[in-house]
């Protein structure tokens, strides 16, 4: 549809498999034709399940139902069943049913409970979801599961993504292997608040349901929660982690594993920024010496979703005015004469004016490289924070103004 | 620089003159080359001037100038002195040295305190004002003031905009006329906070400056304040408005006045939504049924702001899922099942899905206006609201990502 994002990896990396997992993908025609559009993860019994979802109060029926069933009982197994092309949202008692469906099916197919299902659909807003094409492709994900299939997993749940997104990490605890691996997708709508986009992460540790789920929860405002490709919030955000514990790993209060999970998480988080439709830069955006930590966030995020920044990052123009214009309108406490800004290693401005050293020649130079950081000092006390976004291009433009026809 | 926008009105409106306030314009070369670029209007003594700016942090020091100002003594006449291409915004100390240099020459040439001059600038952000440029213009501004000039006006303050901004009203109050004129610049940078952009009104009415303060102030709320371009405030917000009295009618308290006053703010303002930068649609968003008024406010902004839902106007595309999209994430209480929308007369969706009545090909047909009213019905109280903004288009893209250069 559109060509590979200029900020792609190379590769997909070589996500090594989760013992107790196992994916399989279909072509069911729910919207593309010619693609797979379909995956399946089938989950070993006992796993421990987390999620979390966006807060959209329109959400859709699937992120409802996950929503019901984390938590409960998984000692028969689980599955996770997604589609692209339609993501089953606004559409009423026709979505739910469909969703109660699908897991009916899964359960007469694989003996999983229905209760211990995870659907996602992601796509178009608004249309029903045709769910028998789905549950018609059953037999053959059964079939064919396997525990190496997580790179066409990652491509059969891609809409607007112009390429697959995965991230994977083997760490040690107590000499013990420990795997962790996961998926993304998402391009556009990108503006998490409570979780983001369609993330799965699988893991042979050991963990239990509770501390999982407080886990993902507290990492996933600081990784998913600070990104945004164009300030809007979609209604089928989900992230799924099942630990299995087949490696017998108990992994409960352990550090090394907590900051494994994160690298994971933070991985797949800027590999979905810098798929953000249209985008040609990954910018950071840092923000340092701000009140507190809500302003802190108000100000890197007001900078962050700023048409007018992203477009001047767009057309490499060093327009550092445009970041004090952000930072004004926050609403976070600011003084213009305590404001500093460097682009990169170039001190742009302080003492509320451009720096002596700064010459325009330099920011303009800096400007023409693919990634970017952006930093502001608010100069009025010692909180700061991160968050990762795009420019603003023709392509987000073109990929939008006809994106249902 | 850019064609004029296809939302333009057919001419500027002949604006009536306000006894008791001239105008006149300059070249100065602050910027840009062969066009008028310095507006000058004196005002008679006596007359009550009430002002609104920016709640932006890093206002520009014109701006703060003018905050200070207002509210002062006019018994020896006033003037406003506006250039466009140079916002004097973030430049320090130098700026606010910029403003007293101005408002002392107005003061010297004019015999009008510097106490009762107001300034505004308007253009790129962090360039030192060559104010120079604009005082060695004020003989020529002084010989040429002329109460008929006020079109030249609107135009020397324009800087992406594509069309000069007017509009007027006259009155009459117990069988005396009452003439109330205004013009306006903005077209990017345009989600006002507190005030909004540079908008100048001016009226023979006779009222006392606080309760002309206090009626703009109202009044702002519910115009300048309800438009969106591109979701970012200006540096540099001014609305100031200027009551003579030459008309001897005492409008205090009047009904009638403060409705005409209305209509000529929501005038301009909707002009600038109509000149937002590439705009090719005018949308009024419509918000019903909500609980209370931030939150209509919230979806409202929510929906006038959103990319995704300004790129699928562009596209003519009547994607109703983006509008469900913003209302999620706006953080107001909705229940997506009693979620009502409209685009112009067609019911598009209620009850949390597509209405049964509706069509793509009549929501496809509607799109092609170039002026679109969206109505949401929140359907959990009665609180509504109503905000104007414009597409985001390609057009954006191109004034944006090169303004510099």
């Amino acid at each position: 549809m559109t060509q590979i994002s200029p900020l792609a990896p190379a590769n997909f990396p070589n996500l090594p498999a989760i013992d107790g997992v196992r994916f399989a993908t279909a072509a069911a025609g729910v919207k593309y034709p010619g693609r797979t559009d379909v995956m399946l993860a089938a989950i070993a019994p006992g796993a421990a399940i987390a999620g979390v979802f966006t807060r959209s109060a329109t959400r859709a029926a699937s992120v409802l139902d996950c929503q019901d069933k984390i938590g409960g009982d998984m000692s028969k197994g689980a599955a996770i069943l997604v589609n692209s092309g339609n993501a089953n949202a606004f559409t009423g008692a026709a979505g739910k049913a469909s969703v109660g469906r699908i897991c009916a099916a899964v359960d007469a197919r694989l003996n999983i409970p229905a209760e211990a299902v995870f659907t996602s659909s992601t796509g178009v807003i608004g249309e029903v979801l045709p769910d028998q094409r789905i549950t018609d492709c059953l037999d053959q994900l059964t079939a064919s599961l396997n525990p190496a299939a997580q790179e066409e997993a990652a491509r059969a749940i891609m809409t607007t993504d112009t390429f697959p997104k995965g991230a994977s990490k083997i760490l040690e605890i107590d000499g013990q292997p420990v795997t962790i691996s996961g998926f993304a997708k998402g391009s556009g709508m990108i503006a998490p608040d409570m979780a983001t986009m369609l993330v799965y992460i699988f893991t042979d540790a050991k963990i239990s349901q509770p501390d999982l789920q407080a886990l993902l929860g507290d990492l996933t405002d600081q990784t998913f929660n600070c990104i945004t490709v164009d300030s809007d919030t979609s209604t089928s955000d989900a992230l799924i982690c099942a630990a299995t514990g087949a490696s017998g790993v108990d992994v409960t209060d352990s550090r090394e594993f907590a900051e494994a999970l994160k690298e994971v998480m933070l991985d797949l988080s800027h590999q979905v920024v810098k798929d953000g439709e249209g985008a040609t830069k990954f910018v950071t955006v840092e923000v340092t010496g701000a009140k507190n930590d809500a302003d802190a966030r108000k100000v890197a995020m007001s900078i962050a979703n700023s048409p007018l920044v992203k477009t001047a990052i767009a057309g490499e123009d060093p327009n550092w005015g445009r970041i004090v214009m952000a930072v004004g309108k926050s609403g976070a406490e600011a003084d213009r004469d305590r404001l500093s800004i460097w682009f990169g290693p170039h001190l742009v401005a302080e003492n509320g004016w451009v720096a002596p050293s700064y010459t325009e020649e330099a920011g303009a130079s800096y400007m023409q490289q693919a990634e970017l950081i952006i930093r502001t000092d608010l100069g009025v006390g010692t909180a700061q924070t991160t968050v990762w976004t795009c420019d603003l291009t023709h392509g987000y433009i073109e990929i939008n103004a006809d994106y249902r026809s």
